[in-house]
């Protein structure tokens, strides 16, 4: 896809993704509606297929792409999630998928890219190394590259999220969801404002990683060198194509410290029963500590995922309660 | 109530709750289901009010008292879900609760039940202490006692679950259920064997609380004088009610050893995203480690609920990641 989408192009992704992807529920908790006097639906993509949102874009991007651009297979970079869809993604179409991964990653993350069928090919760690190799796999195999978000077709996956939401709630006034590499954000924000041009759209990223608050003040793309943040999934830097579509877009951006994603998870946890990664408590969390206001507002959060190892968890939980 | 319920009591408890309580949503798990080859319908009481079952039994029996027997309030004794459903039932018919609970309670359990508006009484620990307490307390008050699970109305109550169950997924071959005092089991037997004559009743006792299997076994009922395990839930022994239904009507009692607890929860928050408490996760490990024999067949699970503090929570995470 070479043309940066528009809301008739994720209505086409929507469709064209129905039955590989699930059509994930949108919860409400009584008690943070009580606490902050506002109605919030939280759309929940933990409960996606393999417990995030990427599985969405992956999809779209490998169903877009005809025979012949697809007879070698697909290929990436990445330390989890859109490596293990991009696997799955190709796995139904029959062809094969290669996934650059650092050799540092976690064992289990390289075990589920492996278990849907993709050659894990590792790599050194830093962005630098992922890209070299990945080069490499390229030039080697004829596989075409689906990039986790610098990329139309997964942009306009992820942003059926949003699509959902908004079918399912149509007037809200208020969009919340956090900025890693952009590619949920960019999506989602053409899929809200394109169903609603009023709303207000917010993002949400960690102090450690806060590229996309430091590019939109800029004015420019600025790289974050050395993201410090628990929220694995929001380390990614934004690209040009994501960056074109937020500064044109999003109204703001807000920034969370780490400790604040920790309380937003073990809130989450206690209080509506199910279990969000740091990404998503990202976005959670300027709602209850008040950064984003939202009394009297009816507001929609994208809880982006439940991925999260077991020594995270515990650690976080642990931060929580003291 | 005076009479043992039958299918009809349910179905007319079920149309008095209706609006007090949630209907709950069943969830699968692809990976449980492949992983046992066996069709897994689970009944998420995490997701009920007060994020427990209990609000099922306690609503129906408060709903079901007349004006003026309930006049004087209601009372009970209890260390924590019923207590607190008890509590909340009573507010919505605007009428008094008062809670015998043990004084080494949780200090977050009192303040619960104190939130919903009941006066809590506090006692010694140990069921003899707790009983004469009751007793006092039911002298002075003139309330009505509303017992935890030994009572025809809450038992209805509780057989909601298993009815709400059964008319989404009519063809189970099994339902699996915890027990406890036996509130859920029973209730849960008579609305499901009502409905489908020919299911098969499990229910599943932590070894270290083992009063229903021996109770069985020994054709009369055996108190358990030092329950031992995890799952606070089910510390309580049947009383003479739910025995009798229970003897009556489950065709087997299967024991979990509390390693097993920790791992079912464990498994359920990383493959469901869910957060279940000791107690269900006791109707869930059978299941995984076989003692069930599910293969090939429709089973029912009651995930009971969802409370669980912080601190056991942390702690059986971290014995089922040794």
């Amino acid at each position: 896809m070479s043309k940066r989408p528009t809301l008739t192009t994720i209505q086409e992704a929507a469709r064209r993704i129905e039955g590989f992807v699930v059509h994930t529920p949108v919860m409400r908790c009584p008690h943070l509606e009580q606490t902050l006097g506002a109605e919030i639906f939280l759309k929940c993509e933990n409960f996606q297929t393999m417990g995030a949102f990427k599985q969405r874009g992956a999809c779209n991007a490998v169903l877009s792409l005809d025979d012949d651009a697809i007879r070698r297979g697909v290929a990436t970079h990445s330390s989890g999630n859109h490596g293990a869809a991009l696997a799955l993604a190709a796995s139904r179409r029959h062809v094969p998928a290669f996934v650059v991964m650092p050799q540092d990653s976690a064992r289990v993350k390289i075990e589920a890219v492996e278990r849907y069928g993709a050659t894990v090919i590792e790599c050194g760690t830093g962005l630098a190394s992922r890209e070299e190799t990945l080069d490499k796999v390229l030039d080697e195999t004829g596989a075409t590259l689906v990039h986790p978000y610098n990329d139309y077709a997964v942009i306009a996956g992820q942003g059926t999220a949003a699509l959902e939401l908004l079918s399912e709630v149509p007037d809200l006034d208020l969009l919340v969801a956090p900025v890693g590499g952009g590619g949920l954000m960019s999506g989602c924000a053409i899929a809200a404002k394109g169903l609603r041009p009023g709303i207000r759209l917010v993002g949400a990223e960690p102090s450690g990683a806060d590229d996309a608050f430091r590019s939109l003040r800029g004015g420019k793309l600025i790289q974050q060198q050395t993201p410090n943040t628990v929220a694995d999934g929001l380390r990614a830097c934004l690209g040009d194509k994501t960056f074109a579509i937020i500064q044109d877009l999003i109204d703001d951006i807000v920034l969370v410290e780490e400790q604040e994603i920790a309380t937003a998870m073990g809130y989450v946890l206690e209080h509506m029963k199910i279990l969000i990664e740091p990404s998503a408590g990202v976005a959670v969390a300027p709602l209850r500590d008040g950064t984003v206001d939202v009394r009297g507002k009816r507001v929609g959060v994208i809880l982006t995922g439940g991925n999260v190892d077991r020594e995270t968890l515990i650690q976080m939980l642990q931060a929580d309660q003291d």
